[in-house]
């Protein structure tokens, strides 16, 4: 055991009437809710690179976290992972997620960075044998070093291709081998800074090959979990390829891959896109691309990625009010993509913000699930459309201009208004947030 | 002749020295740039309802013009027609475009709406025959009537879907009959205001089945022009299906029409969807789906569509840029689908505000003909993807991660950053602008 | 009686278990909150002009609403004024909110404008006698009619000016008459469209000059009300004078004003300048200038003003907290500027918009109390600062660069930092929410 | 001589036909505008922070340059400090501007860091008998550092306030030591990141406390530069205090301090308030308190602070054009606070980066030159005004409210709109620029 957390124990659900701050009140993993284990609704997981990789910084301020694991060495980086282990038992979490660069030290070449990834991933095996947590899912970071500047699949220099298509290799290795449950790409570099340097053409192409490789791997090595691209729109670049669902759909289909990638969404990445988190969801759902979610907020009055812990009940319920429409999750979770404020220096901070965050998730899942138990909702819904069952309505949709328009003759359609009674399901629906 | 415009003659191009406000300074039909009259590529035309119908109204006060031919029945309607086709020579406009709900009065029921625009384009139809100006595109106007509050094809209500196919039957009639060169689809309630109440898989399927029949229509009647999708993000709606070029891509891929369907591009849609305009032009002919552009701008500090006359020269030679890498216009042009300012109350306002907008656009032609005929942009962009030239490099993008892996080990493959020389190429372009 | 409301009795405060769906199940005018009765802390008012003028217009389509009394005649506005006082009764409502333009025709000259104004006032002066809502504030509509298109107070015609200053003084009259609580100034045309044709200068000194008179006026007739200006950043302006809390408290200081005039602040006019809401009103109270509110919001992903009813419990609680912790309205209260979507045509929808927002707001103002009350947040916060409560300290305030300086030096000084806190707050605050 | 700019010899103005990259084609030092030289109208400053200081670091990714300089020791400062001096003479640089952090490095404590800022303050002074560069301004780094996480002036621990008084003391001796015209302070961390552990009121008392001491202080030595304050409105914090120009003017009046310190508006933070720059530079000189720029542009599409070089010479012409209205700079100048994109690794990017901008400002200025001195835009201006110039109308500023109605009313008075002519204005801009 190290003592950065000294004195914390294991956060125990308590109820509304827990008297610590660090208690659940409202996250009961046994609890019940439409039949299925509250944990195993949530798929709760933390991310390693915010939690203890990053230092704190901003854009116009350095490093305000000191770490005692903070350093280049494969000692340091196995006293992280013994913090963030200790972390997750601390809480309970299911699961966690990782990059490459979070968790070993920067090698000198391709080869020093595979060995240490490699001896990590052997501690974190390890260290697994004993933890209840498991790996929600692993992927490369290709945005970080300088040598991904102009992008890493895609780049206009082919060796950065190269060293990024081997990269993925490796960290799909070591998911595979770690029981990741998905591989997730996240294209920080995929994108351009002006049009003036950039063949948008040559970099969809280099993009559509690099993530056909991709899924070609997985089915090589028989990795069983789901391969999920992650949209936003811009930051770092300024305009970055998988700018949201809908652009990302596109592009699978461009490339014959939508049977084989979903999505993994972002509250703060959805709205820098200009969507509700709640669109992207439902969009993905009906799509067909919906794989998991990554749970934090942007500022409404910051124009960047802040990446907060959740805090509001009522948003968080619609967002998994969209997950348990579309079945829930299966090889998704919800991931905390999210970091303290580079003010909150101590360790507590830490637990407190996960807790917190834990919480205001389970509250959420049970008024989703309470509203889509009582069905008024879908009820009113479903009324809205009801004239597209009938036959004679939903034939048009495989018939002709000119045939419609001889029935609108013929039957004198003249279609008459009828409220979409949007205020009133605003009131149903803070019956139950 | 009316007397609208009175005193205002036609606008002649007079060079730098024009000592009316009322000439054309930059903008000179005949003059040949890249083998081209400048009349064609430019292809400008003016909207019918911003320029004759709007009567000057936001969201916080009415009205503010007062045009004689304000008013519903027909004869109005042809005072409209006399006084438009009088600036379209006034401005030598080579195209107009219109929606049936600009040029008709509104009738009590589909046939008489119907007879309404019929007897229109038959007005329309006799003063072409002694102008020049064509028609660019015709649309129906499927969101400013009640009855489309919530969607025209994605509408909940199986009539609402009937009347707009009906609709578009005839509004395709009519812009066939004038020999337009296109025809838009501009989806203003097509989109939500909830989702609470909204089911995205319906209405992505209404709209599917919708867009299918205007094609087959299109080939059913021999239209030769293109279909054209115009790309919003919100505005009415809060939120619009077709948001972005990236969008309506993904659509057209799902509905198999991605061969059929083009977009009509507007500046300011673009920027209310989070990009520049240069992006969706050169992310539109990337896809092979660029058809035409609207060229009117927003305003960057405000967050609605404000539609208003392009101004800035550099901003749109990065637009001209892209249509002339792209191939320049086919079928397409260049709409000025922007309105007057509602303080702008004379006819002469009228006319400048398109004379001031041609002559930027031809200002911003030249200096993009310029560059790309200097080439030097285009060498630069070439030189840094030139590394993919090599067949080794090129093959990696249908090799596979492993084998990319054993090449990155066996050649120590160690990428070098190189710079991306942002500030030199704007340098460039700014010798050019 | 008229029928519009056929069927609706007033609302009852029947709590959770309610069965109706028009029903409190949050207001309960009459319960004790911090030793004072709900509704005195609430204060609610319905805006007259979005519930009973407002035909559901937006920038791309009409009216959508078809109520019986929309028309121009006397008649007309007092079945307005009727239906208006039975929604009033149905709702429980303290107060109301009016302009001159919702409530009378518009004439054809000022003289006949005062004249149905007075009708009109009299005639809600009767209605009143028999009912229990009261009169929050009055204003002028300086905005909607084409005469304001360049501005009211701040027109470049002074014939503007001089009718703008007129009617305002026959709108401060009808308030006092009518017992109004507060007098309203928002300035929609009280900007500028484009910086080329305007003069911030003078439009600055007739600004002034006109509020100078307002205040004067106001003490002349024995108004004992206050007088509240309501920022906005922009809509219908590019660029609006009153741009938010900040901007108006510099106008006040600059014309000596500052204790004269207080503002009212709207949350969706917060959001539009890049602020949240808790940040106006807090900046409001700190600045002494504090007024009243409009409780409804804009949408985050739409950059226009959208004027919803709020929804967002956590939110509004934030909002509350502010008011309760500045000692909690005066003469201010909650006004409802907030309208129907445009498809909510149904009258039960204008009913149950005011029922969810006013449920909605007592949870908030319960939740803020709750915390308020507890002391948790006040005693962090102030903790945060207690450094400052030295007297060394607190005399740095007061003394020189050069002799803090020495003190540094002297005493080593290095600061170190501590915890901001901010996700265990945000931890405390949700318990209460 | 060191050999980063190995070949780079001082840049000549060459005019159009210039052959090289490294020219300048429009910036003519000498060439006289309205009656001054073009550099006296421009007054350039070189950033010290962005051009030698800054790594390239985005919020998801590392250093990019690898500068010879980069490390701690006074050695490495020393060696920065020649090869920004040789920059500033091969641009012909008039001016340059330095934080202190930017110039020596990080102490122990504070007799460290000043002793090692003093000595880098005579090293500057030694380097600047033989340069023709100036200081413009000074300025203290008060938001880097770690324990500024929480605010400088307004920071809750006492002891934050005394390091930044007492480094601002230091700063502006520095300043003062080496004759810089002006004095800056940025509040990057004066704001708050949640307003649940804020006290908006002590940290308005302590930013007015601080202020007062720094004019005090600046008196006390014979400063005779301007003092001058930097809006921003967020980013780092969520909120800053000085948010734009018309919330330092509320500030100043406050404390009272608007007749000693005046504002440094920087078009990038113009924008992120929701500005337009020529805004922000015609509200400050309207209200006394103008005093020099930053000139460095944000990107439209981005929500943060992108600080890139001024490229569109029509945008910059509207800022000039203010400047000079205001009658030009006189302890101010032109500074671009503006960081090459950090894929611009090489030396020549530094270069041609300025050089670029210096001839955009350079165009931009001689167009805001030419209409200023044509004339027809303030006569349009005046004239749209003019009524006002009427005694009886002068008179209504000081009337009141009941005399002014009284004359409506016997007039008549019925207010005629009359066209603000916008597009007619943007045309004649546009034959400027």
């Amino acid at each position: 055991m190290t003592d950065f957390f000294n004195g914390i124990t294991p956060i125990k659900y308590e109820g509304l009437d827990a008297s610590s701050d660090l208690a659940f009140r409202h996250y009961n993993p046994d609890e019940i809710v439409m039949g299925k284990r509250m944990a195993d609704h949530l798929r709760f997981a933390v991310a390693y690179w915010h939690s203890f990789a990053w230092p704190g910084g901003d854009p116009f301020g350095g490093q305000t976290f000191e770490r005692p694991w903070f350093g280049d060495t494969m000692d340091l980086a196995k006293l992280k992972a013994d913090v963030a282990f200790e972390m997750f038992d601390i809480l309970g979490a299911p699961f966690f997620c990782f990059h490459d660069a979070d968790v070993r030290p920067e090698g000198a070449d391709f080869a020093e960075n595979t060995r240490n990834l490699e001896e990590i991933v052997d501690y974190f095996a390890q260290k697994m044998e004993s933890s209840e947590t498991r790996l929600l899912w692993g992927t490369a970071n290709l945005f970080s070093h300088r040598r991904f500047m102009s992008g890493a699949a895609t780049n206009p220099d082919p060796e950065v291709f190269a060293w990024s298509a081997a990269t993925v290799k490796t960290c799909m290795d070591a998911t595979h081998k770690l029981g990741g449950e998905n591989y997730v790409l996240w294209g920080g570099r995929e994108g351009y800074e002006t049009l003036l340097n950039t063949d948008l053409t040559r970099e969809a192409e280099q993009a559509g090959a690099f993530l056909s490789m991709v899924v070609d791997y997985k089915h090589k090595i028989g990795f069983k979990g789901a391969i999920l691209i992650e949209p936003k729109p811009q930051e770092p670049s300024k305009h970055q390829y998988d700018y949201d669902v809908a652009t990302v759909y596109g592009f699978l289909k461009r490339f014959g891959l939508e049977n084989e990638v979903k999505v993994n969404i972002e509250q703060g990445h959805a709205i820098l896109a200009g969507h509700s988190f709640e669109h992207e969801l439902a969009l993905a759902a009906s799509l067909g691309i919906f794989g998991s979610i990554d749970m934090n907020r942007n500022d409404y009055q910051s124009g960047w990625d802040t990446d907060q812990f959740p805090d509001n009940v009522p948003e968080m319920a619609r967002a998994y009010y969209e997950v348990l429409k579309a079945g829930g999750f299966t090889t998704g979770g919800t991931n905390f993509d999210a970091k303290l404020r580079r003010q909150s220096l101590d360790p507590e901070d830490l637990i407190a913000a996960h807790v917190g965050a834990m919480d205001v998730c389970a509250r959420a899942l049970k008024a989703a699930a309470a509203l889509l138990e009582d069905g008024a909702l879908e009820e009113a819904r479903n009324a809205r459309y009801a004239g597209w069952d009938a036959p004679e309505n939903r034939a048009m949709l495989t018939s002709d201009l000119a045939a419609i328009e001889a029935r609108v003759r013929s039957q004198g359609i003249n279609p008459a208004p009828r409220s979409g009674r949007q205020e009133r399901l605003e009131n149903l629906w803070n019956r139950f947030v």
